[in-house]
Parts: structure tokens; C-alpha cells; sequence
């Protein structure tokens, strides 16, 4: 059973007497069957009887059965409704579009509407780069899903994404002030695709693709990346990798080592592995061994993909084959994007002294961080229950809000890598091996990386790396 | 040159000397070239000069340097800075996405995204008629234009039609609290549209279809709503033929006619033309007789379309030929949404007696208001500026507000009659000559449209009239 967390909480209302000890007995209660109390609110006190709100974390559907099972059970006790906080937070969706002019009366509407919009329109007509002046365009992303790989939940469709997309919008204003839409697709076909958001793009500075299948994600990012004059960030792939550079660059430090001296072993080869070695490349590390379900990639293997033959082809120096636990030996560094429990202790004892492991498969890791720790010197996670969580939410809103503030054409490696040393170095002399990143809550984070990514983006198109054209062939 | 309005503000900035008269000389200056000055402020004083902000509202471009020439050209005053107001209001964009949550701590996290968010995902992916109930879907609709129709400027493309979503957007916010997103398509192909729509679906709870060129919109109307299991709504169609009823209905009674012993003329046979006939089809006037460019369509003309065709059919009993002039002979009402200046007082005097004369032209009417007076009972336009304004603000957002809290499936003529009858019976004892439809800021007209789509909606499903079936099979 996993942990109770509070993404799973319940509030009991119940009826119980009115005695001293009826506190001790409710709370005594829900810990007894595991459940994780975090409040107890008296709602109601009369002479014969109090009402009691009860809020705890809990593990899953059964879990909560048993809560109110064993509340139910207690001498004078009666359940009246049990609540679910989650779908409560849920009702009527996440987000609103609201006005950010005033519309008083008939001048204001003269103004915002017809007809003064009027020569709005048409200085936008005459001069398209106008359009990231006087509409929203200039502040606006588009989170793009197909709902084909939403979180470990695989392929449940456009409209059960849609929670989803709207918390990753939410994040997106709450960390950068960065207006972000929904967008769920209902068609999961490449040239559809393609051809929908290249259409979609009018309204937005930027295309944050969200949750769509390997490989369909690479060619469809790789061309639009090509066809738009906006910035196309795959978050799966990139967003990850930025964090995962990030912590690595620290937890080097904590170890005192340097990258091109280390074997790093990556664990899951689709969106985000493939992104993170990709990454990682830039920074020259001694090998790279990329390893997945059928073991190390290497380049004699049968059945190779193309993105499987690319990585062959330039990691795995000496095109060594085996298991992940063959790979593991004698590696300074693992990370993992890929399942649950692949390996214990006793591989991570066969890795090189002060060994880094980044187990970020969710929601359980490749090994369980407390017996990674056992002989690791760093131990890193996605989960928000240990130290160390390796999350998205660090790079994705700093990213946009700098691509946004750069009027970036497009997004390369070097604006990645900005963000990641902006992550790392936040955290400054807080460094330690139980803090490598900063919190997700740390204020100062997407400003850093917002900063970076706009500097690295104005001397990305001083240098005259590959600007689009807009499509009236003028560079908006 | 057109009458200055508010849709056309200026704010001049002046320097002028310090005496008792500066602040005639300037105010006069302004009106003499025709500005209509709506603000003076004085926003420094010193010794030796003031500085002054003039807000006056202009016709036009050349009329903005009529009054800055003119301001300049006094003795001793110097213009700094003029802004335009309406750009201003429109600078950034006028929408904002908010979150609806609280997004403070880990524990909020957990629930509005990763972890607790996976749960909501698959209670939708279980029952995806829970999508309404758990997502912004329940209260989001789509504006979605190709940019090919907008207002009376043509074709301007996608980029350009955005600030006209972006206020429809705003309005669905103002007056019925729907949220609402623009869609700017770049893509002008019917099939195209139609997919990229289908494929946007998931995340709206209705479709506002908007500036979309005749004849192209008819078909992607009709295809989206055979198609998709949420209401498709064509505003330049139905909107325009939902205000023009209700202005009808009340009109009429003013002059104390019955419809059914009415002959109506309507110029214009594109997108609102053939809508509101449509529309005034069910209230079975005594006949319609429609007219463009080329004359009035009787069945014996050449190179009819589909629409004309239809049109041809279904009105001019008496298969009538000639010009709109001939029409409008013993006309009982003229609706005009077509062209500038196509007649004037003297064919008004050809008309019934009491006629009724809606030219709606925009920004310029069929007819001068004040020449058509001459002769008709009741006339309306679609200007602010003069009294009986037809504006489908009056429309949109009360017919969404009412469809979204329906949770209805489609849009059937019955409930855009339901809301043209709502909007006539807000007027209610107010009724006269000058007011026979609310003003578009009276608070009463959202809501009661909304109660009146609503039940219509609620009768037509218990009708049992075709409520699509969403793609799952299931009834949602």
C-alpha cells in the first residue's frame, strides 16, 4: 500500500458524543488504520452530541473504506459523509479567463470592441509582429496534449488529460506569470497533430507540448520546431532534463567531482532519457550508458529504432552489451526515467565510491531512496516525501516566461543548459547532499531561470542561429 | 468623414503658456477642426508654462493631424505626445488566465497536480461525462475564427482577428461569467476547420463560431453540429437573426401590426441575411422578400448557390424580380444587413405605412438614420450614437450562459426564438419608437436569455430531438 499523502484526502464528518475522551478515540481511530491525520475541526457542539470534521491522508479508495469503517465502529459514532479533498479542489475546473480591461459602459466598449477594435485589427494586418504588442499573444503558451502518456497513467485521451493541462496552466501563472491554455487533442496522428497546433499558433508566444507518446513526441516537436516561428518545448523531455542537469551539476559538487570523469548510467530511453542524454552530452562526461527494458542500448542490438540507433551511435563508448545491473557497475552516476524497483543495496554497492542516484521513475522510484542511501552518497528522487524532488515545475515556468520576455523565435540547447546552471546555482551555499535543488515553493527560482534563458536566448539570436521567418517573410 | 465616437480617442499632450485664455484657445482649437473634447486636464503648473492632456475623440488618421496641427499652430503652445486610447487599452492583450485555486504549499500541490491529479484523470477516463463536472470544460467555450470575415474589414487573417476575439471573449466574461478562449485559425479550408474544431472539442462546453466568410461558414456550421455533441453557434448568423427578432417583435407592436400581415424586405443574403429570414421564417409574415447585390432572388435569376437557391425557394411567393427600390414598394419592414447608402427618404415614403427600417449596416447604415425617419415609425441601426442600437451583445452571452448551464448537446431554432422573445420582453413597459430593445449594459438581459435558453434546451432534450452521442456511445 503506498504511502498517504495529502493528493489523497479525505475529510469524515461525523457524529460522535459529547465525552472527554470522544477527541482521542476519533484520532486514535484513523491511526490505527494507517490513516495520516492533518486536521480536526469541531463544527457543531451541542449537549448530547458534537459534529467533528476529520481530515487525513490516505493511501487509496480501500483505505478510506477502512477509515470510515473504523470511525463507523466506535461506540456512538456515525460516519455522515465522507469527502474527497482532491476532487473537491477539481469541481468546475482549475482555471478562468478573465477581461483585463474595463468595460463600464459604451465607451469602454467602443474602445475594447467594435469599432475602435477596428484599428486595432488593422494595424496588426499591416504589421504583424504588432500582434505580440496588442493582443494576448505576447504573454500566451498553449500546453498541447494528444492524453496518449499522462503521467504513469498511459493513454487515457484528450479529456481526462485535461486536469492535467489545466494545473500545469495554473503552475504556469502562479510561478511565472505566464497566460497558458489547455489545449487536448482529440486525434492521436502525427500529421494531424502537426497540422493543428501550426494552425492554433496565431494566438501564442509559445508551445509547451504535454504527455504525448514516444516517438510520435520527437517528430512532432522536431517539425514543428521547424515550421513555426515560436518556441516548441516538449516539458516530458526537456523540462525534465533541465531539472536532472541541474541537480547532477550539484550533487558533482557535493562529491567533488567533475563530470568528464564520470560513467552515467540512464535508465528509460524514450522522451525524457533520450532529452536527458542528449543534455548531458553537451557537458562531455567520460560514457554514457543508455539501458532499458531489453538492457544496455548498444549498437549490435536487434530491432534498433531510429531514436535507439541515434543513441547507439553516440553513447556506450565501448559499446559494451548486458543487463541494467552490468551497466551499473562501477558507475559514478545513475539516473533512471522508467519503472519501479529495478534494482536494491546491493547493485548500488557495485557503483563507484560516492555513487549519485537519481531514481525518478513515478510514482515509485527504480529503488527505493532509503536503500539507495545505504551506499550512495546522493540520493535524488521525484517524489515530494523525500528530499531532493527532481520536478518540472523548477524549469517549465522560468523557461517561457524567459522565452517570452526575449520574443524568442525558437528554443536550442544552450537556453536549456542556462536553465539548468540557474536551477543549481540558487541553491548556492545551501548545498548539501540532501538539498541539491531548490524547493519548488522557492520564490527566486523561475525569476533565475527566466533570466537566463532570456539572455541565453538574445545571444542565441545576435549570433544569428536559425531566427524563423514569420510567414509575410518579415522577423517579427 | 464619420462622426468622431469613443472608439476613436485621442489624449493630446500640451505645452501652453500660463494665461487666463490658454485654456479656451485650446479648447476651442480642438472643436474647430471638429474634435469633440471629452477630457482637460492640467498635469503640471509652473510659472512660466502649463502641460495639458486633451482627450478628444476623432473621426479618423487625418483627423488626429487636423487637431494636432491646429493645437500646435497657437501662439506659444506645443504639442509632446499624442496617444491613442484605444491602442493603449489593447496594449498586453485584453484577457488574463487565472488559476481558481490555491496554489501555497506541497500540500496544495499534491491535489491540484502530481499526485492527487491522477485520480481526477481517471474518474474522467472511467466516466468522461464527468469531464463537465471536473474540468473548465463545464464553463468554456470556443471563439474560433479564420480571420476570413472580420467585422466590415474583409480578410485580415488569423493575427489580426485576434483583438476582436479577445473583446468577444471578454464580453462572454462580463455579461454571463463564461469563460471564453479565442481560436484564431490559420488555416481558411472548410475541411480543415472542421477537423482542427472536432479535434479542439475536448476541452469546450460549446462553439462560438465567429467572422467566418459566407459561403464556407454554412458548411462548417452544419458539419460541426452533426458532428460534435456540444452546441455550435454561428453569432454572425444566429446572434445578428436572434436581436433583429426581438427588435422585430417589439417594433411591431409599436406600430401595432401583426407579423403575419407584414411583407418584409431584407437586404443582404449572406451569412445574416439568410439567418434572420431563416428565423423570421417561424413567425410566418405574410412574405419575405430578399435582395443583394444583384437585385431581389426570385427563382428565375442565373448563377444561384446553394443558399440563394434556397433562399429562392423558400421566400418571395410571388417570384417577384427588380431592384431593392422595387422591393421595398408597400414593404411593411426593411432589414438591412448589406451595404452602405443604398436608398434614401424617398424610397422609405414607397413603403406601408408605419414602416419599420432596420438598417444595420456597419459602421454605415442602408439609410441615414435621420433621412429614414422622415417617413418610417421605428427605425434602429447598429450604431451607438443613435437610439434603438441592434447589438449582438444582447445575444451571445445570455445564449451560452443558458446552453452551458443546460449542459446542452446542440442548438435548435426554438431556443434562439426562446431568447429573441426574452430580450423583447426585458423592454417590457419602456417600449416606445426610440427603445425597443434593452441597452446592451442593461444587467436584466443576460440572465433572463440565459432562463430562457436554458428551459428551451431542457424541452428539447426531454423532446427527445437528436442529442448527439459523445464518442464513447455514451449519452453524457
Amino acid at each position: 500500500m503506498p504511502v498517504p499523502g495529502p493528493g489523497y484526502s479525505i475529510t469524515v464528518r461525523v457524529e460522535a458524543p459529547p465525552s472527554a475522551s470522544a477527541a482521542g478515540d476519533l484520532t486514535t481511530a484513523v491511526g490505527r488504520v494507517g490513516g495520516v491525520l492533518t486536521a480536526f475541526d469541531v463544527v457543531e457542539s451541542r449537549a448530547d452530541a458534537i459534529v467533528v470534521d476529520i481530515t487525513a491522508n490516505v493511501s487509496n479508495a480501500d483505505h478510506v473504506d477502512d477509515v470510515t469503517k473504523e470511525l463507523d465502529a466506535l461506540d456512538g459514532v456515525r460516519v455522515r459523509k465522507v469527502s474527497d479533498r482532491t476532487f473537491l479542489m477539481h469541481l468546475g475546473g482549475k482555471l478562468s479567463v478573465s477581461p483585463k480591461v474595463q468595460l463600464r459602459n459604451r465607451d469602454d466598449l467602443s474602445r475594447a470592441y467594435t469599432p475602435g477594435v477596428a484599428r486595432v485589427c488593422q494595424a496588426i494586418a499591416a504589421n504583424p509582429a504588432d500582434a505580440r504588442r496588442l493582443t494576448i499573444k505576447r504573454n500566451t503558451v498553449a500546453v498541447v496534449t494528444d492524453g496518449s502518456a499522462v503521467l504513469g497513467l498511459g493513454n487515457i485521451g484528450p479529456a481526462a488529460a485535461l486536469p492535467v493541462m489545466e494545473g500545469k496552466a495554473a503552475l504556469f501563472k502562479k510561478f511565472a506569470d505566464v497566460d497558458a491554455w489547455p489545449v487536448c487533442l482529440d486525434t492521436q496522428d502525427t500529421e494531424e497533430i502537426i497540422k493543428i497546433v501550426k494552425a492554433l499558433a496565431p494566438v501564442y508566444a509559445g508551445i509547451n507540448l504535454e504527455d504525448i507518446a514516444a516517438p510520435r513526441c520527437f517528430e512532432i516537436e522536431k517539425r514543428l520546431r521547424e515550421q513555426l516561428d515560436i518556441p516548441v518545448f516538449h516539458d516530458d523531455q526537456h523540462g525534465t532534463a533541465i531539472v536532472v542537469l541541474a541537480a547532477l551539476r550539484n550533487a558533482l559538487r557535493v562529491v567533488r567531482k567533475q563530470i568528464e570523469d564520470c560513467k552515467i548510467v540512464v535508465s528509460g530511453a524514450g522522451a525524457a532519457g533520450s532529452a536527458i542524454i542528449r543534455l548531458l552530452q553537451h557537458t562531455k562526461p567520460a560514457d554514457i550508458i543508455a539501458a532499458d527494458i531489453d538492457g544496455i542500448v548498444h549498437s549490435g542490438r536487434a530491432n534498433l529504432d531510429d531514436n535507439l540507433r541515434r543513441l547507439a551511435e553516440t553513447t556506450n563508448k565501448d559499446n559494451v552489451s548486458g543487463s541494467l545491473h552490468d551497466a551499473l557497475v562501477g558507475a559514478d552516476v545513475f539516473i533512471g526515467v522508467s519503472a519501479p524497483n529495478l534494482f536494491g543495496a546491493a547493485q548500488v554497492a557495485t557503483m563507484a565510491k560516492d555513487a549519485i542516484v537519481f531514481a525518478l521513475a513515478n510514482p515509485d522510484p527504480e529503488i527505493d531512496p532509503l536503500e539507495a542511501q545505504k551506499h550512495a552518497a546522493v540520493v535524488a528522487t521525484g517524489r515530494s516525501d523525500y528530499p531532493n524532488q527532481i520536478n518540472n515545475v523548477l524549469a517549465f515556468p522560468g523557461v517561457f516566461r524567459g522565452l517570452l520576455d526575449a520574443q524568442a523565435h525558437d528554443i536550442d540547447d544552450e537556453m536549456l543548459i542556462a536553465a539548468a546552471n540557474a536551477i543549481a546555482d540558487v541553491v548556492d551555499d545551501r548545498l548539501n547532499a540532501s538539498f541539491i535543488v531548490p524547493s519548488v515553493f522557492d520564490s527566486g527560482v523561475a525569476p533565475a531561470v527566466a533570466e537566463a534563458v532570456k539572455n541565453a536566448a538574445r545571444r542565441s539570436a545576435a549570433a544569428g542561429r536559425p531566427a524563423t521567418l514569420n510567414r509575410r517573410g518579415a522577423r517579427d
